[in-house]
């Protein structure tokens, strides 16, 4: 019996985060002030943040204490297990060795819970009665109502109304761990009777749904604002995904020379990959590889420039790849990568050539799904499956070229809330989009000048 | 950091089955032909089963060797964890330690697997070209799709019809791993022609499902049957629950007190309870549980005699617990659990009060459901919502009295494609049903004499 999990016991999770800013070659701009385009402080951010996770957000320290409190939740699900593709390797004939480390085993299915778990302590011990946030595909409602529950705090999910209405059992998931949910536009917030004021028959979008999961923190003295990707103290609780890795490869006596994952705010590639920018900055042969999807290519035909995190223009301004926050993606399955903009931290490695980035269009990224769940077994989600389309090519291209190498992916979340992507597929229907040229000089025109 | 996961190496994967019959105080009475009522052997299984399945069915060895090439796939995801529920058991105030194995880490997110896949792996070393079987809720048939396409077996589904059109996502995810599935009564069998002649609407049931399933294979040369519970070699096939839990406990310096699963056709209950039943005939003190719905009370209601597998009356008539083959259940949520009778060797070891069984209603199951997921993060399926309620029930017992018993319970499978019954019973439309004791009498009363 080949050894296909590489497993680490609950003693072996991380105690640490690791703090990538500490190892960077060039620190980070700072976010500006949308009005006064200044750099804000973190008085700017207290009325939507607990001071612990703004603390966190300008952290220059490598290594970050995670509270005992939080890793006796992650110890629900983590370590999560790594896997030896065995099965996807021999389909391709590759010499390539395929792992994968698979997040979808938390109680959400996704890599998500990683920061909605320590969100809600550090809101918990601040005072925080109440967290409102905004969810699209439903992953990261999921992972924030789970953490509510789990520190008994409140929980407002603002669900873009389209998928309020396709994807009900991700909203009866959010339920049953007790968040309350509204369909947004919502008539709650000044925001949402704005837009359906002006378009009483909108189905939403995460950029609206932002808007009013920000107001309604912004004007509760009790409640705060949670997000699930971006920003920097997110991609700090998700490094225990690279942390636990590491250790993992050490076991089975390998050396990673590729790691991949599919990029929509950047968390879950981050999460893999950061963990091991040092040693890539220390010398060693190593391409660390964003998967983007070819309808929103945000790091591979972007632009590196100040823009806002929002549609709206509500969000400080942060140096980053951009469509232009006017940019609407079209309407691919992969609803986690659906997002203009991109990290600041990992557009910035992406700047400076120590990640790279891929795009792939969803009819192919489907055909290594399914390749992979024949072979593996697990049904990834959408988002997921781009790594698992960018890992199938690397592992083709060592075919041709007869290498060996070493390929590691984020397989970040099941896809058992989106089926419904895969029965499109299935029988034909999957659109595949070409970026419309002029739709995007348009959009990145309207970029503001900084 | 309290140690909530009881772990165990690939290494440790059982590399044995283990036969309960060896150990049984009394032989099982053998099977009858259902026309000459006389016991059947071997060559009468053999058009729908293959000879080693046949030889599993009627084995006496105490042990029986897991193949190598099962193992492999096996460790996809076995071994399961064993989880300590600290949060469920601080949440009730009870001083029992409460432990849970998790058998919904497997690719199809339920135990089916671990029968699936020797199933279609002594399929295929026999010649078989195509397995066809029957699904409701659709647990064993994407258990069953994903079996067969590891082993690159043809696959047919036919599924209830009304739960094919409800539960369109199990269907994809059948379909996902290549298998094809049609809504029962198809127009493929005379048993479906037969029944969309005399109702043309019918929505099916698990009875027609299962005949035409039977006909498939049988009138197909190159096709054999496979069934998802109820039979000795399927019970056999799930033992790796309950061996792998003896070593967890063992390593956590537990003994359980009680043991406790949910009960519809007797596999999961007897994947836990099976290798532990030699320990109590030694004298241990030691409860087994089976656990089952009130709407379909086949253990705590029914009567123990020989009775048809199937509605049709095509099967053998095995000697079980059974509220009679034209009982029909009332339209419960646990689908999994909407069955007239029970596996002949649960029914034995109830009947011979070795095991006990108990019944709840569907309302109260689901509340200790949603109890479980605030506090431990797992959304239960319906059918494991089952064992969960029985576990609470008997923490809260001991807290009662007192006394710190070890139970140990089998969560036997999420609850990801289930959330429409989770939404059902928050929005407080899910109906408790009470037994008709006419309809009982009626049904018990066509129990064919022998």
């Amino acid at each position: 019996m080949q050894e296909r999990k590489i497993t680490l016991s609950e003693k072996e999770i991380p105690r640490q985060w690791y703090n990538v800013v500490a190892d960077m070659p060039n620190q980070p701009s700072p976010p500006l002030h949308p009005g006064t385009k200044q750099p804000i402080g973190p008085e700017d951010l207290a009325p939507l943040f607990p001071m612990p996770l703004i603390e966190q957000e300008v952290s220059t320290e490598r290594w970050i204490d995670i509270p005992e409190e939080v890793l006796d939740v992650l110890a629900l699900w983590r370590p999560t297990p790594l896997y030896r593709a065995y099965s996807l390797e021999k389909a391709l004939g590759t010499p390539a060795k395929i792992f994968y480390k698979y997040e979808g085993v938390s109680p959400a299915g996704s890599h998500k819970t990683n920061t909605s778990i320590p969100q809600a302590y550090y809101n918990k011990i601040s005072g925080t009665k109440r967290i409102s946030s905004e969810t699209g595909a439903g992953q990261w409602g999921s992972a924030l109502s789970f953490a509510c529950a789990r520190f008994s705090l409140e929980c407002t999910v603002y669900m873009v109304k389209v998928s309020y209405e396709q994807k009900p059992y991700r909203r009866s998931m959010i339920e049953t761990w007790g968040a309350e949910v509204f369909p947004s536009p919502t008539d709650r917030t000044q925001a949402g009777q704005k837009i359906i004021a002006e378009s009483p028959n909108s189905t939403g979008s995460l950029g609206i749904a932002i808007s009013e999961a920000v107001e309604d923190a912004a004007t509760h003295n009790d409640t705060k604002y949670a997000l699930g990707s971006v920003l920097n103290h997110v991609l700090l609780h998700q490094t225990v995904i690279g942390l636990e890795t590491k250790k993992q490869l050490e076991k089975a006596g390998e050396k990673a020379d590729i790691l991949i994952g599919a990029c929509g705010g950047g968390s879950n590639f981050a999460g893999l990959a950061f963990p091991f920018v040092a040693d890539k900055l220390a010398g060693e042969n190593l391409r660390m590889i964003g998967v983007e999807p070819s309808a929103c290519p945000t790091l591979t035909r972007g632009t590196y420039a100040y823009d806002f995190g929002d549609t709206v223009g509500l969000t400080p301004l942060v140096q980053m790849y951009t469509l232009g926050s006017s940019f609407v993606p079209p309407g691919i399955h992969a609803g986690g990568l659906r997002y203009h903009g991109e990290s600041p931290l990992v557009s910035q490695l992406v700047h400076e050539k120590i990640f790279e980035a891929q795009a792939y269009h969803q009819n192919e990224v489907f055909k290594s799904a399914v390749l992979f769940a024949k072979t593996e077994g697990i049904i990834p989600a959408p988002e997921s499956a781009h790594a698992v389309k960018s890992a199938v090519e690397e592992a083709l291209r060592c075919k041709k070229d007869g290498k060996g190498e070493t390929i590691v992916f984020n397989l970040s979340g099941h896809g058992h809330f989106d089926m419904a992507s895969y029965d499109a597929y299935l029988g034909g229907s999957l659109k595949d989009y070409s970026l419309d040229d002029k739709l995007l000089d348009s959009s990145i025109s309207k970029i503001p000048e900084v």
